[in-house]
């Protein structure tokens, strides 16, 4: 009989986010009249900027006639749009990239689902607490998360706590790991890395022979200084480093789907034997077997993004979000609360009052303010006690989100 | 140290496509005023059907507006797309599905190549031969092929002979093994399965409790009565196949990417102990942890085939293919030429005279005619003596490389 993968099954019972939706809905059909605001899911309001939408428009009608039409493009994306990204994404910041160390695809959660297909499955690994939960169940499912023991962490997995006693900057793993994810700027704590504390990890990997997938969806939404946009900025970062990136925050991309990941022809990892494989070339055939390309279409509006007009409409919306989270922290910190992150980063990671645990006062502002946080429990052990509130909202949504927090807490 | 996934590394040098993209690039650069006509890769010509055209200008103005901008949506596909699909694709035919079986992709390669993530790495598996090589290299890639033996084949895969002897209809495996993968209409060789011939397939994976992965991505070209659409036409089916449809070659979306995927809930796999898990639920988890839906805009461009005016236009392309599928049997068989299939599917499978080998006369072919073919032998043991010309071409084209090939076999 066909057997089953059983990692499968070791997997909690569903997703954070649809967790949420059923318990959202539940209140609203308990409440039909209540009007939720939505803070939870880190999902875009404002629309595509008009430089993308003009570029699907032209390249729609180039599919319309047979003179331009496209058919399959390269699995690896088109080189106007790897070109337009080392350009624009790298060259400026003194980081040297070929074009096939880029790989476009239909949006980071792709990538960074499979990005292990290219290790053994007992490759051990670590990650910050609390942490985006794709990186976590994706290595349930091939088995390299081990077994999940009481207290809900797993055997294989090394868990770098992110808490307010380190300033949610992760110690380094006490013994070594194969394996490391980090997501700068941080989701879910709106946190960020300088320079040197990213260095610290790029030369610990070094040391230790370890690869760090590093998740950069949030680049866009740094505006300090010394806050590296990229990991390729640390000296000796492509021998160790994969970088995913997304457009679906920098440009609203979230119903469209493209991002692209970076492997570097220097990066490999090691045979039992000890041969060193370049891990670009294995991505590329791991692409062009099971991955067909990310849409022409899409792919133009992604182009349009780096076109002078793009970059002013997709700064304007960064800063309309931006204003939000400048707008939420005050809010919420002169109704007494404690709030990290939303500085460089669309997230706001509030501190529950009184010590209450994630999913009760997710639950109380659901039912006494009707607005929806995440529960910060849900990204992982370190994250009770806390709740994400993202900045994605409209002026007046966030507005009125914390006018109702304030007046539930007063 | 990181640790490599050795099983990548027993991939053979390069994917098929692009060896023969190669060798068509050496001709070019060393013939830069020879016009070489493409029959070899699968993709189409014709453009978009005004009705897709229409919904995508539609979608994005939709994308450009703050009130009807659409971020995320749900992993599994649209209900607009989904209900469509049930509504034409499955009803008429007597085969009913619910919404939650349905997981809309973003093309066929990607779930034919994720599917067996569902699956214990060791179990055993057969295909045809020959066989879209995908079905092959994502299995290599998890362990399930096991290791290659002398000969090119693969120690855990079971290869079932698609011959002249046996007019291209497999026999059933002698053997039983734990998964199936079928294709029909078949690429590359064009040629069908009736209802009688499927219903063995189900029936012996009813008997052998085998998972059948059925691809029907050529299902539009089906002409003839007596050829299921569907694998679900056969009573029984819902219990063990997977289903995976494609828009690419239906209504030329090879450039968007769109198809989808159909998971039964009556069909299950087992675990070690026996107990039967639905693969639904297992492809539902898998689906929301490692991809994050297909473009919006893609979706609704599919809705619109499902419109009368969409019907009629891709109907329209579809003849325009198999109006150059007949015109290229009959001049191929004018010139002495033995030629299967393009007659319920777009490809047309070739049998090279004087038994010459098929990458010699993919060259000879290159090099003399300035036509490019498929080598048979590229998809598998029993493709060899047997080149895959492909119907997608226009009609000038296609007239042009027969003109060509009678005059150099004449």
């Amino acid at each position: 009989m066909a057997l089953v993968n059983e990692h499968f099954l070791k997997l909690p019972g569903s997703y954070l986010f649809s967790d949420i939706a059923k318990k959202v809905n539940s209140f609203k059909i308990t409440h039909p009249k209540q009007d939720v605001i939505r803070l939870g899911i880190g999902d875009v309001t404002r629309p595509l900027p008009p430089a993308c939408i003009e570029a699907m428009h032209k390249a729609v009608d180039e599919m319309a006639d047979a003179k331009t039409f496209r058919g399959y493009g390269p699995e690896q994306g088109y080189d106007f749009l790897i070109e337009a990204i080392l350009k624009n994404d790298f060259a400026p910041r003194g980081v040297h990239l070929s074009p096939a160390e880029i790989f476009i695809n239909d949006g980071a959660k792709s990538d960074t689902g499979s990005i292990g297909e290219l290790l053994r499955w007992d490759n051990s690994m670590a990650i910050t607490d609390p942490v985006y939960p794709v990186y976590v169940d994706s290595n349930i499912m091939c088995g390299r998360a081990g077994v999940l023991e009481e207290g809900g962490t797993w055997s294989n997995v090394t868990y770098l706590p992110c808490t307010e006693e380190n300033g949610f900057v992760p110690e380094l793993p006490k013994h070594r790991v194969d394996l490391i994810y980090l997501c700068y700027p941080n989701n879910p704590t709106g946190t960020t890395l300088t320079h040197e504390q990213l260095k610290k990890w790029v030369d610990y990997a070094l040391a230790n022979d370890t690869l760090i997938v590093f998740d950069a969806a949030y680049e866009a939404y740094i505006h300090e200084d010394n806050v590296p946009h990229s990991i390729y900025e640390i000296r000796g970062a492509k021998k160790v480093a994969i970088e995913i990136r997304s457009f679906s925050k920098t440009a609203g991309f979230t119903g469209v789907r493209c991002g692209y990941t970076v492997v570097p022809k220097e990066l490999t990892a090691a045979t039992l034997e000890g041969e060193r494989i370049p891990l670009n070339q294995l991505w590329n055939r791991r692409q062009c077997t099971k991955f067909n390309g990310t849409s022409y279409i899409t792919q133009r509006a992604a182009e349009a993004i780096y076109t002078p007009e793009g970059k002013q409409q997709v700064k304007a919306n960064i800063d309309y979000y931006m204003q939000n989270a400048a707008t939420m922290r005050k809010s919420l910190e002169a109704a007494g609360l404690k709030v990290y992150g939303g500085v460089n980063a669309p997230y706001l990671w509030l501190k529950t009052p009184n010590g209450i645990g994630s999913w009760r006062f997710f639950e109380q502002m659901l039912y006494e303010a009707n607005v929806v946080g995440t529960p910060g429990v849900g990204f992982g052990p370190s994250g009770e006690g806390f709740l994400r509130l993202t900045a994605f909202g409209t002026h007046e949504d966030c507005e009125e989100a914390m006018r109702r927090i304030r007046k539930w807490l007063a």
